[in-house]
């Protein structure tokens, strides 16, 4: 197998690339300059130095070289330190943040449950989230937020299964996002699941 | 302007259908069978023959010769008398009872109110509706069950201006469909009206 | 089956639709004017009364009450009495003539020839095709312009079969499209066939 | 900017990426094994010392540090001789030879000439195609083989320009691939263009 041929590989595992657009970026890359290879070269290599697991959230982050441990929501000394909400992904924190809805601290799973895991443990961060908590002594709500889909579904029930004992002996309120009609939704064409959730969650 | 072409305008008043597509259909009525196209005529010309308007819910039904006035919901007399359900059409309806998650009265608007519309009465069945809930004494909820669109949210705005003093006077609750996470949200994706409701109906 | 139901079924008859759509025509001549539904009833009921098959090139017309059994192309004397262009459908007809690029006369032959029809002469004009081959003296070139799809090809391969004898017979050329590139068509994504052919017909 | 924004503005030239799936082609990375990440940022560094352009046809090739100059096609002594095919990119080329329809030499452009480039020169390899035709002294024909897009078309004409005087001189035939159907075309929806070639290219 060639160099063009391993590069093709190696594209194919980036999310949702498949054959034919792996072996357009190789061209791509054989038409650009040596300066533009090189640096994208660079910053792969460089990625994991100078991005850190934030040691609260466990988001990635950019540390700058200053040492820090903490992203900056985590280092942010202004955040409810009542609730925390926890999510799969960094994109999902990402997009949660943007929209200025929720002013709490944040723990990233790191994925999801698929279902029928046989040890969802290793898929998502159970035992920082569980140390996390214990440390997080003025807390009072944890919100599981997933998407509704089989995964998020999936997951939320495992981190009921391994959150509610605590939840009970530390009287800390364990909450999924609201479930009901999105925008956009239109009755006509809603699943009787999605129509289920709405009329029961009225208000 | 000759038959085809006043046929391909006619069908072009169907919703969704264009002019390439309006063209297939005369195409395909002029190689269909007689007794077909003698039929659908038939029908066409019927169709307001045997269909009448509920005289509670308001929503079409096929009487049957019968001199029926009333839909089989509105004269099944188990279903709940203490809950109307408020949709903008009749396939919202359909659909809502096709889930089974409802058990109470339906009232069809006929329609929705358009942002910006001068006379939003002229929209929807406003008169109708304010009679029947005059008649339903043991009324508890009204429920505006509108899809999340502009359309729907500017027909919600304006049933809560019209109900609102009734509901006051008689204690009936008025609600909404509960908003948030519908059947395949990704939170990577949510809109930031999406997300701000699922976290606000989180429980 | 009440008349609703019937008149989805009528309608699900129509190219494209499927049940969703038919019950949104249903819903939408229910809520439209009573003269529109009598005009549209009374439209398809008289669609074959003013719509005549052209009794040379056999595509539909609108006759407009003056008893002529030719249509516009075929009564121009100034067409090309030297070549026959055979389509498969009326709108094929329609698409060339809007295109200027033939001047001679036309066939339509009513559909084209599934593959594996056990009796192809079911799905196509061919009696018809044939005394109209026979009345055209000056003939010099029959084009069979067909679709380049499974059917188009198949429908060729049997009016090759039918006309090869008169075309030896007679010395009339029997063609077909050009094939090739397509507007749009690019290197890349082709499938071989378009590719060979491409190549082939290079000139 | 950090590292991460670094890299998704990178990933953004990549041909079809926008800023969402550039950042989830990061977030992935960071979620990768360290070997994947340094494997990916050697072969992009590599890639342009194990592969070559063709001194003969002018595509990439992997060299396998054998010090050839030539690509296998141009190596293969069994390649017909009188014939050279030019097409805009490296892909038209490799999907041509996997259609097996060619069995003559190639040349590679390197790109298409814009609508309206001010130096169409320097947009294709045109003095290193000129060199290659002078050497080629068996040469009976050059096909053309663009995309029949804009930027194919305009290419074509350029290539016309330069080529056609050599052409003349040398007795060389100067061709371009067949129009017409390509597969799938449908009469119904074909543009005039494609009817236009259709019909003069019948056969």
């Amino acid at each position: 197998m060639n160099v063009i041929d391993k590069l093709i590989e190696h594209f194919r595992r980036f999310p949702g690339i498949g054959p034919r657009q792996a072996k357009r970026f190789v061209y791509s890359l054989l038409t650009s300059t040596d300066a533009y290879r090189k640096e994208l070269s660079a910053l792969i290599l460089e990625l994991k130095n100078d991005i850190a697991v934030c040691q609260s959230c466990f988001r990635f982050f950019a540390v700058n070289g200053n040492g820090k441990n903490l992203c900056a929501i985590c280092a942010d000394p202004n955040r409810d330190k009542e609730t925390l909400l926890i999510v799969m992904r960094d994109v999902d924190l990402e997009n949660i943040e943007k929209s200025h809805v929720y002013r709490g601290k944040y723990f990233v799973l790191g994925g999801g449950v698929p279902i029928l895991a046989e040890n969802p443990e290793k898929n998502v961060r159970t035992k920082d989230l569980l140390e996390i908590i214990k440390k997080m002594s003025a807390l009072k709500e944890i919100v599981m937020a997933m998407s509704l889909t089989a995964e998020g579904e999936n997951t939320e029930e495992y981190l009921r299964s391994i959150l509610s004992p605590l939840s009970s002996e530390r009287k800390i309120k364990l909450s999924t996002l609201g479930r009901g009609l999105s925008t956009g939704t239109e009755l006509e064409y809603s699943d009787s699941d999605t129509l289920k959730n709405a009329f029961k969650n009225r208000s």
